[in-house]
């Protein structure tokens, strides 16, 4: 069978500069046999907590030992380390500025590698873009089987940011926050609805609110259940709490971005 | 030779989202053997006509046996129904909204097939990502030689969407209307210069005129053969009537919008 | 080894559009054993010279023997070649409008192939769109290691454009332009950093000072060497002085555009 090794790129380089085929190229001049995944270049520019979060969303539907490419990095060139992240079933690279503060907290192994083998970039590296001089190569050598210890030695003082986590003012209220808005204009909280689940164990007789901007946005299974262009809130695909507008965007409608608060109480 | 299957996407799920490189790591981890095209990812949203032209126009340029997804799913997680497509060479997969309806008329050979065959879509499936859930997993299982009788049974009641004609209200006059403006501000419309030429033959010493708001644009062979910024015309690449202004945009300089009139006239 | 054939496609037809994934199902038709890489779609409509650089700046990071297809071609069904460029490890497919300029200038042996060979286009071909009815297959067929002879006769008045060179009024003054901006605003001149180096050697006492507008644009190493929002330059990853504004973008900050001037004095 013809399988041949995953590497997925992940930046804020957008589609009209050719950053991104030039990391290709470097890839395959290093491993001809391998498929390069897009999986978003879209990354707000320097948008560390985004990227983050798309990664996360993303990593776990690709085979097990695939590659994951992640180069939002305006530190580039500074002392900021380039790293390799081993998980359970894949691996990350990237610089170490936090863009995968979500991978550690959503594997049970875990193993960070400050990369260091220099004989693994290309020769002559700028201060400007290690997409293509460092993480690149590494990535394409890595998918030809070279051994993660070959790549440098374990850190334990990785950078993980602080990502916004709900709270629980009461036991019966969750608050939340948005942290991503998608091309729809569908509002993603932080709110895991196995969460709400949760609180409802507690709270047999109460019923999910869900508040934003003290507006109900009322619970729906899927968007086309209603016909009008009020704001409504469902289980996303990812197992979060969002708000809708069908055929409309929460976003621009409501006016919501990222950080807006959303509340949850069961009473 | 290293021939791998082929599936093709076309979405309206943008460039900043990662649902597309989602899609295509559920299709890698089914098939990993298979090579995935994007037709576009640039549909404007849950418009279902557009992308229906989109991958009318597109699909028989690809190999016989390819596989196209087509996601444009306003009504995810509602009723409307999976569906595979059957045609003389080509497979296509997506929901049943109407979104084939150009396809049903470019065929000699059709069968429709609802998809129920569960086990071949993601476990736990959501309510609002069947691009990842149903269609994606279904595109790679059909590309390992699954056979189609395994998806599920025939439908006769697919959706077929009502797709804008030409008219004739005498027989020397062709009424279209605009059905697409590209990135360049070409305007294509919905007439066939086949047909044009059709009635030239029943009106041997007439000469065609194309008109669109009381005003004409001569017809011409290639977009450089005028200098000026007037509007004309000529048989765009898909054999459709297309307005255009050389080095600038029909579209935008013309005020022409998608179902802008434009009238033949063989006189 | 599984090593298939690499063609690299660079276009200004956008990302909405289905014409790049209708080249790529032309070729792979074809030849269906070959990587398709994108390097952009995003090049500005009908910029010729934007296009050059962006092939200038790519086509060395990919594997010899790369097939670089680039349409950007305004002058499509009109006149103008198709031409096939031979240089000492890539191979070059367009329109002879001078989008190869970049290319005639950096490269040892060059061979000129004017494209003749009508056999290995598209039957029927249109009068707007070469790339799917010329480029598309000829690269196709090249990829399969049709000899470069077979397409046509070697030309020697192919187009070639003025490219922007910097130019030196007195001995320690180099006067050079923005050529390109990024997605992040970086501004690219043409000053090429090692002739900023040639000068300091005969001018061992002077310090180079970069001025745009009578402003200084202090030179860094790095982009995070610096917190506040001023405009400073630096080597680029491609060895030319940009202009850049940390996390803010020099280009829409100073209101810089291709053209402007930039003067490096030593001093």
């Amino acid at each position: 069978m013809d399988k041949r090794p995953i590497i997925t790129l992940t930046t804020d380089f957008g589609y009209k500069d050719p950053f991104v085929g030039i990391m290709k190229g470097v890839m395959l001049k290093i491993n001809p046999s391998i498929d390069i995944i897009d999986i978003t270049h879209g990354i707000t520019p320097q948008n560390i907590l985004e990227a983050s979060f798309m990664i996360e969303m993303s990593f776990a539907y690709f085979p097990v030992k695939t590659i994951h490419v992640v180069v939002i990095d305006p530190g580039v060139g500074s002392v900021r380390r380039p790293i390799l992240v081993i998980t359970d079933h894949h691996y990350f690279i990237g610089p170490d500025n936090g863009v995968f503060s979500r991978i550690y907290n959503s594997t049970e192994s875990l193993n960070v590698i400050q990369i260091t083998a220099e004989h693994y970039f290309m020769p002559n590296r700028s201060s400007t873009f290690h997409g293509r001089d460092i993480f690149a190569p590494v990535a394409a050598w890595l998918s030809k089987d070279i051994n993660v210890s070959r790549f440098g030695e374990p850190v334990a003082d990785y950078v993980s940011l602080q990502v916004p986590v709900p709270l629980m003012p009461t036991s019966n209220v969750i608050e939340g926050e948005v942290i991503y808005t998608d091309r729809f204009g569908n509002a993603t909280t932080n709110i895991k609805v196995e969460k709400i689940d949760d609180v409802a164990k507690n709270n047999p007789e109460a019923k999910p609110k869900v508040l934003f901007k003290n507006k109900e946005a009322p619970i729906k299974y899927h968007y086309s259940q209603v016909s009008d262009k009020g704001i409504y809130s469902l289980t996303n695909s990812f197992g979060y709490l969002e708000l809708f507008v069908y055929k409309g965007s929460a976003s621009s409608d409501y006016g919501i971005v990222v950080g807006e608060k959303v509340t949850v109480i069961l009473a």
